[in-house]
């Protein structure tokens, strides 16, 4: 079934260790589009400028996904320059153009109203809010959000989270919004806050997911957390976008299930993991745009042999 | 079958968000070896002071450890005092008394030199290689060690390297070690050093088991990494000696088995997490003096259901 995600559709400048590239396709709705594309169907809600040109747009006709909501606006599309050092774990913001992005509206195009499953990446908890309240019908809400709304938007993301099934976060940005150190109490704060569930990444460490009491779960019980691997990589070329193609293989499996049970719920965090391990090989988009889907397979086999008691070898 | 671990046997002074002890058995020989006294025989090789009671001895008999190789010496048992803040991950060491420990000549009773598995627990490279030359028909040798002796013994420890089946250190150690900030390179290092096999452990986060080309494995290819969980914990009341209490139900657990096979490994990494889960807590030695069998498989079996795709809920 389709997902409907509203998001950034921007040019990134990156550096790493591994080199430099200066404004490629990027932006969380770019990444989490291109991942979830390999599992269904996807709809994008964006702004870009003038520089965002036909053979960007190719970047996701080429996958399939809808691009109708992608709005052009007078002026330069959204971009941002990073750094990363060491072991990449954490990008340095070296500079934040909002651009056409600062004035963005999200409209909705006819053709998306039957969306069942809505993604709200990482935006204005304002406008995840009004882009939530237009879709009456969606079956599913998932979304993401960073340090910078965590602090000073509390109160228009704590709007938000009371309307998400899932929440997607990093370690960091679960111990900000919930104030502790310990893991299963900052995941016990944030439930309490509305998500049914909440997925937090950890990197090179995996991810693990937490449910509440109100679980959506088909199951009498709420579901233990569960916690998926990543794979260990001996070389990480550009760490960017690595969330977003978590959640696009997460929410993209999610949203192909037919029913939501634990076992589907623990098999989409195995896939985010797996384009997360491929959203890193190469710089931006490059390898989302060309993975196969038996590619996926093998990797996804692979994050359980190295996870699981009884693989093969 | 049974395992001699040589290290330290000594008193702890702790404080944590918890609360504070003072002077409660601890050591890596210990922990060490409670942990793996409910897999399979352990005989101890440590020297301890005039202050170490009879009492303190029957926490380790209690247990079915042996004990003859406790050395008594003149003055005070080896004592440590720490503490540890915000989400406990790291201790702070406020002291370190060697006291009998800084003159440990370790000496290898009669009885144990049948011994088929040893560990060298964190102590002196030297006393290490000392103890493993002395133990020329064990079966397999399994290590630990630590930043101290990384950057000011590195030529001791490098002797010791060669000599083990298996190096047990966490993410910080690997990557002084190594000189590597990737934790696959790190590890490609580091098996290059020797070992033929290594376990990171990452805390709150698992461990990882990488092998070398020349694994001891009985298979034909090298096995892949493999990752196993730690159990997301609500409290951790003391995080002394989680990573020896690792150590001691992995290496228990290995040395239980007829044969080392690669799903022995593994199934040796989900009893390492559950040990270590079990030890923190409580202060000091007091969980792993008193869980049981049961505890331990129903444990092993929670570990099993938070990772694995097939779970029951």
């Amino acid at each position: 079934m389709a997902i409907l995600v509203v998001g950034s559709v921007a040019f990134d400048s990156i550096e790493t260790p591994h080199g430099k590239v200066d404004h490629c396709l990027g932006g969380a709705a770019t990444h989490f589009a291109l991942a979830a594309s390999y599992f269904t169907d996807v709809r994008v809600i964006a702004v870009v400028g003038e520089d965002f040109l036909p053979k960007h747009e190719a970047v996701f006709t080429a996958r399939g996904i809808d691009t109708r909501g992608i709005e052009r606006a007078a002026g330069l599309s959204f971009h941002w320059t990073g750094a990363y050092e060491g072991n990449l774990s954490e990008a340095q913001t070296l500079g934040t153009d909002l651009n056409v992005f600062e004035r963005f509206e999200p409209k909705i195009p006819e053709a998306y109203t039957d969306s069942e499953y809505l993604f709200l990446a990482n935006i204005d908890p304002v406008l995840q809010a009004r882009v939530r309240s237009q879709m009456k019908n969606v079956r599913m809400v998932c979304g993401d959000t960073m340090n910078y709304w965590i602090k000073d938007h509390a109160a228009n993301l704590a709007l938000v989270l009371r309307e998400l099934d899932v929440l997607l976060i990093n370690d960091g940005e679960a111990r900000m919004l919930s104030g502790e150190t310990n893991s299963v109490r900052a995941a016990e704060k944030v439930l309490a806050m509305g998500p049914k569930s909440l997925v937090v990444k950890h990197g090179e460490y995996g991810a693990t997911a937490f449910f509440a009491q109100r679980s959506f779960s088909s199951v009498a019980v709420v579901p233990r957390p569960f916690r998926a691997p990543a794979l260990p990589l001996s070389e990480v070329v550009d760490p960017t976008g690595a969330g977003d193609s978590f959640a696009g293989g997460f929410y993209g499996y999610l949203a192909s299930q037919p029913e939501l049970t634990p076992a589907v719920f623990r098999t989409a965090m195995f896939y985010g993991g797996v384009m997360g391990s491929f959203a890193v090989e190469r710089f931006g988009t490059e390898r989302l745009q060309a993975v196969t889907r038996e590619e996926i397979d093998t990797r996804f086999e692979l994050f359980r042999e190295i996870s699981h008691l009884d693989s093969a070898v």
